[in-house]
């Protein structure tokens, strides 16, 4: 009895899953609305210190993210792939990022919380614990989010506000 | 019996706090040296499109991290207080920098995991749960050291790799 009570208990967490994949969809939706702002061309083309365009950015983002997941989740390897066919249209770049905000859930909700601390290696060459590998795709995204505000500000246009999510 | 060995058994985490600190102060180890990276002069002065200098977002998230975590620890409120006294000193920034890597040790450690799901207000403004509170501070750190990658580069410096921590 004294057993059961103990199980049926709630888990303290730091994090728990639920709130990750939350934090990390808001962070997402962020990066929408920063893509959004941009001017179609400047999206493609505007750079400042011989750093790379937005666009190579965000598909470097979506070749980690959701890829990683589908990895962790299914076992398969899979090659990093920062590049696909996009024809210089921001409309497409969002259906793919629209495609993977669902594949993300679907996956992410697929991870039981016994496996984040397990180490995995994705696309042939990281070894970490998969909340390590999580962390990364995050952080990565709010690291050339921050640049991408950096392009639009210099551009004269207000990006969204950072805790807005 | 039954119920000790319950106790013992390590409970399965997302993240543990242990390794959320090391994840933070390995962001704080890059940050530290991406300020070191910038001329003097630059980063007082530095800026593009009308943003701040690096120095006023350092000093932004030294007002943020470290008194976050003291005010959770001790209850007492703390003013947001985004200036002090530098100088225009970068040797000065570092030291205080610094200091706050021991306090932020200090006081994380001093944070029980039942807590990360705690709501708190914090500079009598903020309200949200340990956790979102923590993750803040870091992903705020990340967005604007984001934005330094660019200044630095655009003054054809080079900064550490994103991923080394």
């Amino acid at each position: 009895m004294s057993t059961t009570t103990e199980k049926s208990k709630p888990t303290a967490q730091t994090i728990s899953p639920a709130e990750m994949l939350e934090h990390w969809q808001g962070h997402r939706g962020l990066t929408r609305r920063v893509i959004e702002a941009f001017p179609d061309d400047a999206f493609f083309t505007y750079t400042i210190g011989g750093m790379r365009p937005f666009v190579e950015m965000v598909m470097e983002m979506m070749a980690i993210g959701a890829p990683a997941l589908r990895e962790i989740v299914t076992g398969e390897q899979i090659h990093l792939r920062e590049h696909f066919d996009h024809g210089n249209s921001k409309a497409r770049i969002l259906e793919v990022w629209d495609q993977q905000t669902e594949e993300i859930n679907e996956f992410f909700n697929q991870i039981p919380l016994e496996r984040f601390q397990e180490t995995v290696t994705l696309f042939g060459q990281f070894t970490f614990p998969v909340w390590s590998q999580i962390a990364y795709a995050i952080d990565n995204e709010i690291h050339h989010r921050g640049q991408a505000y950096v392009y639009l500000r210099s551009l004269g246009i207000a990006p969204p506000l950072f805790y807005e999510r």
